[in-house]
């Protein structure tokens, strides 16, 4: 994985203070050890789960589906995988219905998901698909350890897999919460963990990650009034649902009240496909308020070489400069056209390329972005891993479902 | 459709003035025309496809795509429809490759879209698709009058429809871009059509919705310094891809250069999915930087009673105040929770109110949105129909593809 960034920073003091910053927290938050945890003990639960076993269904929310879910759909285009996943995250009865309408409950196996082990959502679909099919043995529930849910869940006599300590939600890819789907669905995950680990080396070993995260946290960090929206621009469908878990994992991180004032900060993450978006946020970008930086994604071999054959048509002539053009090469040129245009604007930019579309590399994204995350939380004063702004609507719904009179 | 707003304004001077110079705009831009338009010639051409063909897989992307996307994902779970459609929009190989392995050829008809007739994306796939399957007759093309692409698909013998005069790609869902899929797909467009209809009356006629839209679109101009950024937040999975359909319209219709100054202006779109994002996006909403406005749409009936069990589930005893509560008043309660809980922060939001999910409903959602963005335009002084800032980069990438010595 590389990184250019085409903006330039000294500030070496406030980058190395921010570095023992974060070094001091690998003490107490989970997440940065997860890279080098052993994972014999999920891979010998998945040989528990039987080859009849076709469909993985994760009923979880937020932190609890879209680390996993980002890995399998990128993974997916390009590997044959051994089980189809599945996710289960709205209320909407619509969308349980036609996710339902899609499974053979006979060969279904489900995975509840829940850090609290009472999550609203998580349980409301648990309790339908329950009165559908009342096999325990064909629950998993991941939680923390001591939750009602694991309580419950030795009750009926389920598997419980534990969430390690100090890891949130959103932090949570690279623990049981994401790798267990993931290896039910065949997905290396040593692979996954052994990417992270490389880019973790880099970054705490002082290699080149280091000054790269460091100068680009510091970026931010600085200009964050100016440029609070932070765009990902990633040139391949495969990252589509990578752009959802970095808009959980950077806007429920930076959005906060800084400790030591009454100020309220926050960067504002948005997620973009190319080229698609080219016909779509571009336009914003180029010439709309000038509050956004952009980070593009780019991956150098597809592994898939289709070519745009060397049919010259009538009229259309002018298209001929396509021709035998592989459509790798062609992304590729227009993703660097765009960022081009954009140095031309001075909006502030960096990019970066994975090599191609494996564990390996998501890996090293995902754990790239949670160490430029951490970096920002400490540079903005805030606490990075709470997030108290959400439990005043828990609250209020609370109060309503405990007032209906039934 | 209602749309209750929560925040107040008078200005009665400027909305007037709005609202007399977008009854102008009618005689120079298209769009606001198309829901009275005359259907029956796509209907007679959606006849000449035969029953033989099961998929329709549009080649297009920006505005020739997201348009019929947006109201396709949103039907489909509630109708049984004739075809499936499909949608080639990305350059990705991975994505073309995955896309094409689901579709029998021999019961596939391609749309072909392109305003300009030379889009880079559009012509590349086609070229593609051309050289597994060369028989015109399962090409169907849509373009402006003119364009090199008519006469390209004349030459070939292949059918041609046209866009309307002086309709943009953004702004062209509901003219032959939209309605030619949509209609060989089974959903009714003549009542997408009444809904767009009855809301534009509403407007034109200074019924409900004249009042709402000027109040809304004042308020939105006058504080875009300070809330620019603009969130959906759509309580229903159905509303995915309008939210993606809404983010091209206002970025790329408000993100621009002042006409009267040197000033560049934006308002940032984002389109969020509840309750998914209540565990994401909106800690960042309620605790972040305050630059943001939200705009909640609910759904009131989702026509598909499934209901929370009765069970009791030992240890989570304190979720059983879910029990009988059908899905569809849960996810409405967690949007008016969360409604709640943003007036507490002082948050200017409002909220929609659909009756169900229907053709009609989102024909009037559509046209709603085109004509806020129309007047959000006008009042801070841009060219809502123009997009510029893409020039750029397009222009880059055909110096490096006419660069390359192959």
């Amino acid at each position: 994985m590389k990184n250019k960034l085409y903006f330039k920073l000294k500030n070496k003091k406030v980058q190395e203070e921010a570095f023992i910053a974060i070094k001091k927290e690998q003490k107490t938050i989970g997440y940065y050890a997860l890279p080098e945890q052993d994972i014999s003990s999920i891979l010998t639960y998945s040989e528990t789960i039987p080859d009849t076993i076709e469909n993985i269904a994760v009923i979880g929310i937020g932190g609890s589906s879209l680390g996993a879910k980002a890995i399998y759909e990128f993974i997916k285009p390009t590997k044959k995988l051994k089980r189809k996943l599945y996710f289960f995250e709205s209320t909407d009865p619509l969308n349980i219905t036609t996710l339902l309408s899609k499974l053979n409950l006979k060969k279904t196996h489900f995975l509840v998901i829940s850090k609290s082990g009472t999550t609203i959502e998580t349980f409301s679909i648990y309790k339908y698909i329950y009165s559908l099919q009342n096999n325990p043995k064909v629950y998993t529930f991941i939680t923390d350890p001591g939750s009602p849910l694991e309580k419950y869940a030795q009750e009926i006599g389920a598997t419980v897999l534990y969430l390690p300590k100090n890891v949130g939600g959103r932090f949570s890819v690279l623990s049981t919460v994401g790798l267990v789907p993931l290896a039910l669905s065949g997905i290396n995950i040593q692979a996954l963990l052994d990417g992270a680990n490389k880019l973790k080396k880099s970054f705490f070993g002082a290699g080149y990650m280091k000054d790269t995260l460091l100068k680009k946290a510091v970026f931010y960090a600085r200009h964050h009034m100016q440029y609070n929206i932070n765009c990902i621009f990633a040139y391949s469908e495969t990252l589509k649902y990578f752009c959802e878990w970095y808009v959980q994992l950077w806007g429920e991180s930076l959005g906060k009240r800084q400790h030591h004032s009454a100020f309220h900060v926050g960067l504002t993450p948005i997620g973009l496909i190319g080229p698609k978006d080219q016909h779509s946020f571009l336009q914003l970008i180029m010439e709309g308020t000038r509050n956004k930086s952009v980070t593009f994604i780019k991956i150098e071999d597809f592994q898939d070489e289709i070519v745009i054959p060397d049919i010259s048509l009538p009229h259309l002539e002018s298209l001929d400069s396509l021709n035998t053009l592989p459509f790798s090469k062609l992304i590729n040129m227009q993703c660097e056209s765009v960022i081009e245009a954009l140095l031309e604007e001075d909006i502030p930019l960096d990019s970066i390329t994975i090599s191609q579309v494996n564990e390996s590399n998501m890996g090293a994204l995902m754990y790239y972005y949670e160490l430029l995350t951490s970096l920002v939380g400490e540079l903005i004063d805030i606490n990075t891993y709470d997030q108290p702004g959400v439990e005043t609507g828990k609250h209020i719904l609370k109060k309503k479902l405990t007032s209906l009179s039934r």
